[in-house]
């Protein structure tokens, strides 16, 4: 016998959001999940999916390039930017309807509307103005492009959410950020035909991946044509005269462009939602502080992915809500696990991860050994693209566990996810040099790389 | 202090061939090595080097289809094989230098001639006829297709090896077999626009892979227009009055094509090479049989690679060279592991797969459980292309060990190279279930599926 309106009432309809609502509602819980926007959250609307819809358009220019080294000739080809823009809304729609059907063959209530809290166990709900009550609240509102407000023109600049969405493909554009955001759309762009500059206050993209991804990233996509602006900013954006915009930068001078992006970070959605009211506690970035549970400082109340900004992914809010149910509703404590969650960016080429980069891994133990393969993909000696592909085992050399995989290169996302059981599990390099090859592939390079590269030993580089 | 002229004679200049004469050559071992052909074996010469490239070739008319789904227009295509045929020769005669090159920078001698034995450590060179001695021989002359000189008109037949070098791209091709060769070729051909009639004497193609894997494959071949004539053979072959042959069928008429092409297995080459003067022992297949170090009846005499008829696959014969070296010349008595081997046929769709079957594992024991994904693969959402991808893990219930992994679908080769180092690291189904999700991947379905599909407990199927 429950006081409340609702067992349980998610705020956010993203992937943390509906996993929970839909998976509390089917154990038979009275669920309602309220969602002002559209139902699938970033990754299904404006992130995850259409990126990676787009990264397929972008890639089939290189296909007619490549083609003619294996006997093909292509006629003239012509991309249609609404097309794709189309197609990808139809689909991503497809996505929203699952999601919902999800959640009503669940019996979970859906309501579109802004919800904010007005109490530790109470909701209100924006567009009715009524106020319901839960026993149990989960927030999961999510993130959103940092909009740069203090700097001049801001308002003339896009963000992802635009650029998806754009009415005509632009002839140029600028893209400031050094993350994967900026990374994968900069290659989108440029592979789409769209003269592409990328600017970034740091000396490299990337910062926190493997040195080897980062400069094979970042001089692929020089070699390809995008114009990298390296250890510099923004500083204004003004429209120009003659049609486009102008942005002002700290030491490249003026750079022209149809559009300016910009992706410079994501803060998390917890503006006007109530949380000072309820009195939910924020850090200083304005993520709601959780303990080892999602749960706040409220007993009654989650929350659950990029809002609580702990590890900004998607199958990491959908694991953090399958923890807060196994938790709350199946009587089996489950703490979220964040560690070694392997990761692409679907950059072309593209980067796949899992474990510490070789820096950090140098740091951390007394002695790694680096198994490095840097070659030509099979597909390239036909082609005749200039292109590679570099792979990189880092074992821990105490007790052989490997601690670090990393891959550029085609498929590397694919590759990454299975290196994500391999380190999970804690294998050591015995198992890969145990394993025989597989050929011809380029996963292969990763169970043949016999002798270590090199050995950093307290910190220092020694011959291998 | 050796009587001998050489510590080491090398017979055929494969993958094993060469590996072993290099190595040996690199500890400074006096080594020979004698190709009457071309260095670099099948795998390089005819066989997996060629194939992946015309694989590759015979895909861009998908990538051209593909692309109209994403906004794209391609004007017309055109295909032109006596192009890709020069551009492939071009590439392999690169990498048959590096085999030379590899084996002359060890010191290895080289010998472009046939070699036979004249003794248990004398060889003779057919080109000069002259006899030279060594203290170890390693026989290593790799395999043939199968003519079928029963049938009649076998020889208006090709087999892969001609394929590959065709005067002119046949308008219409049929291939007899069920084998990964038959299989490749068909879609490789029908990709490049040939009309395709495969016809093979079982029920269905790949008969010791996985049931799913057959199938699906199957599938998608008749889907996208391949003629498979299954449960027949080709009786007789003759010339059509009007050009082309004719291959009359045990069940299906006559079958009229361009080219026929045999891929109906394949023996090792152990003919006229003096191995009964020697007096090494052949099985009923006519191949040399070697204990578990590689070792022939004859003390002085090795054999690897497909030769043995053991595992023809180029890591295998690569890894046996290994052995025997850490054997002979390493002090490491070392055997061959041929457990676990991971593999793929690269057909469209690629299958790769490690371990055990779900019917051998069924078998084997009393309880497994079945984890299996279909799906539609992102790309194919705008593409419109009717694809799907499969997955499984076969799971050993007593220990919960995944004994059997296999997938249908794109890159499905990269997987099974990691899903390798998986299985032979003996890892269990939690360690897949605690891994974080990589999205949106294809592999992600690998480690997101909590819940077995069934179970099979002493052989019969039951509700998971």
């Amino acid at each position: 016998m429950t006081a409340y309106d609702y067992d349980l009432f998610v705020i956010g309809g993203g992937s943390g959001g509906v996993r929970s609502a839909r998976v509390a509602a089917a154990l038979g819980k009275k669920v309602a999940i309220a969602e002002e926007f559209r139902f699938g959250g970033t990754c299904v609307i404006r992130g995850c999916v259409p990126k990676k819809l787009y990264v397929y358009a972008s890639q089939f220019s290189e296909h007619f390039e490549d083609a003619a080294g294996f006997g093909w000739s292509v006629g003239e080809t012509r991309f249609d930017w609404p097309a794709l823009v189309a197609a990808k809304e139809k689909e991503i729609t497809r996505l929203e309807g699952l999601y919902r059907k999800g959640l009503e063959g669940a019996k979970a209530e859906i309501i579109e509307s802004r919800a904010v809290l007005v109490g530790a166990n109470a909701v209100k709900i924006a567009s009715t103005g009524k106020i319901v009550t839960a026993e149990r609240i989960v927030v999961a509102t999510g993130g959103s492009s940092n909009a740069q407000e203090a700097m001049a023109g801001h308002e003339l600049c896009i963000s992802s959410n635009e650029a998806f969405d754009l009415p005509e493909l632009p002839r140029s554009i600028l893209i400031a950020g050094g993350g994967y955001i900026a990374v994968e759309f900069a290659n989108i762009f440029h592979g789409l035909g769209v003269e592409t500059t990328l600017i970034y206050r740091g000396p490299e993209v990337l910062s926190r991946f493997d040195h080897d991804m980062r400069r094979g990233l970042q001089e692929a996509m020089e070699a390809k044509g995008i114009r990298l602006l390296l250890s510099d900013v923004i500083e204004a954006v003004e429209h120009a005269r003659e049609g486009g915009l102008i942005a002002r930068t700290a030491k490249h001078g003026e750079v022209r462009a149809d559009q300016v992006m910009l992706a410079l970070g994501r803060h998390p959605n917890t503006a006007g939602l109530g949380l000072e009211t309820a009195g939910v506690a924020l850090d200083k970035r304005g993520a709601i502080i959780v303990d080892e549970y999602s749960r706040t400082n409220v007993p009654s109340i989650w929350a659950l992915g990029d809002v609580t900004d702990r590890v900004q992914l998607t199958p990491v809010a959908i694991h953090e809500a399958i923890c807060f149910i196994d938790t709350e509703y199946r009587g089996k404590p489950t703490k979220p696990d964040h560690d070694l969650i392997p990761t692409a960016v679907f950059s072309q080429p593209e980067i796949g991860t899992v474990g510490l980069s070789e820096e950090v891994a140098a740091r951390r133990f007394p002695e790694i050994e680096v198994y490095r393969a840097q070659f030509r993909p099979m597909k390239a000696t036909l082609s005749g693209r200039a292109e590679k592909v570099i792979m990189k085992l880092i074992v821990n050399a105490s007790d052989r566990k490997v601690v670090g995989a990393h891959i550029l290169g085609h498929e590397a996302g694919e590759m990454a996810q299975l290196l994500g059981v391999i380190l999970k599990a804690g294998c050591t390099k015995d198992d890969f040099d145990r394993t025989m090859a597989l050929h011809p592939s380029a996963a292969e390079e990763l169970v043949t790389m016999y002798n270590p590269s090199y050995v950093i030993r307290n910190g220092e580089r020694v011959t291998g």
